[in-house]
């Protein structure tokens, strides 16, 4: 998505070979005209997989998957972090191990929002060792729901999450795939090599 | 907002005096249609009040911030909850105590996207004791901002929240401010009472 990989080029800090800030529109500002079009292209990538629910985690991923969900007629749910444990029967939970800051979370999402009968979306804002979408991927088989795919707004494409969770041949659509940070500056993988 | 006390009558429940879920529209599973219109009711109340940021707290203010940023034309910026502050040099930062949750958390925003030019407008989804605005407020005292105003989905009216920051001469706007939940059963200010 040509608009934004622009801005990542253009806002975005690359502040070592593996760490990029986008704080100033996705994860801390959000440019919400951006995720319109991100809403807008999501939409139109998952238009023929028949998408009933999308499913994201707090907090970054909640405005483009508000944005989707408008365009695309359906609701979107986000998992909540460290959510207390002692009462969970009507939870659905996982573990997610977030490499960056090391450290363990429980995600949970009611029983109330997803069932067998959902077909799902996942969206997150990034995608590096894939360990988030790992522990979504397991809240959908625990409530026996279908997977639509998985749709990334940014991915590190030189970290394994893409192809992991690819070679289980699951969908995955990435709106900006980065190859390389190095010498501070973020290159893209064309979007015919991704797709 | 007719829309949204409807909504509050069919799918919220009224779990004691005190507790309201709305889970299934607005704070785990979120109706984007609801969103959509809430962010143009903030707009065009506020529309006469030259905002320049909206400034919410993760995670439930984040959906109908983007909403309201994007009818109005300014970025949305989300307070972060429990940052590490061990860097704390560019950051503001201000404790948000929860009653509900009996917890003080830290609530922090990084200096780059606010500042002494800033007209802000707070949002958030609910106000009961007020704490999350005041720690709000605090962080646009710290920036040097002016204050448009305070925009709320859901007001608990009969707690002393709303009370304490209109006493400041802040113009609060509610957009389903509830008088009592007793029986079970939420019952709303008129809107003309509260405006």
């Amino acid at each position: 998505m040509k608009q934004l990989q622009e801005k990542i080029v253009s806002e975005g800090r690359v502040l070592s070979e593996s760490v990029l800030k986008v704080d100033s529109f996705l994860n801390h500002q959000i440019d919400p005209v951006l995720m319109d079009a991100i809403g807008e292209e999501f939409a139109s990538r998952f238009s023929d997989a028949g998408v009933t629910k999308i499913l994201t985690i707090e907090s970054s991923g909640i405005a483009p998957a508000v944005m989707t969900g408008l365009k695309m007629g359906v609701k979107p749910v986000f998992a909540r972090k460290s959510q207390s444990l002692t009462l969970t029967d009507n939870l659905y939970s996982a573990s997610v191990h977030s490499f960056t800051k090391n450290v363990t979370s429980e995600i949970s999402v009611s029983k109330d929002f997803l069932d067998k009968d959902d077909v799902v979306l996942i969206l997150d804002d990034f995608l590096a060792n894939g360990q988030a979408v790992l522990g979504l991927l397991n809240i959908i088989e625990q409530a026996g729901a279908s997977l639509a795919g998985v749709g990334i707004v940014i991915e590190k494409g030189f970290q394994p999450g893409g192809k992991e969770i690819r070679d289980r041949g699951i969908r995955v659509e990435t709106l900006a795939n980065i190859k390389t940070m190095e010498n501070g500056k973020a290159e893209f993988f064309e979007e015919a090599m991704v797709r």
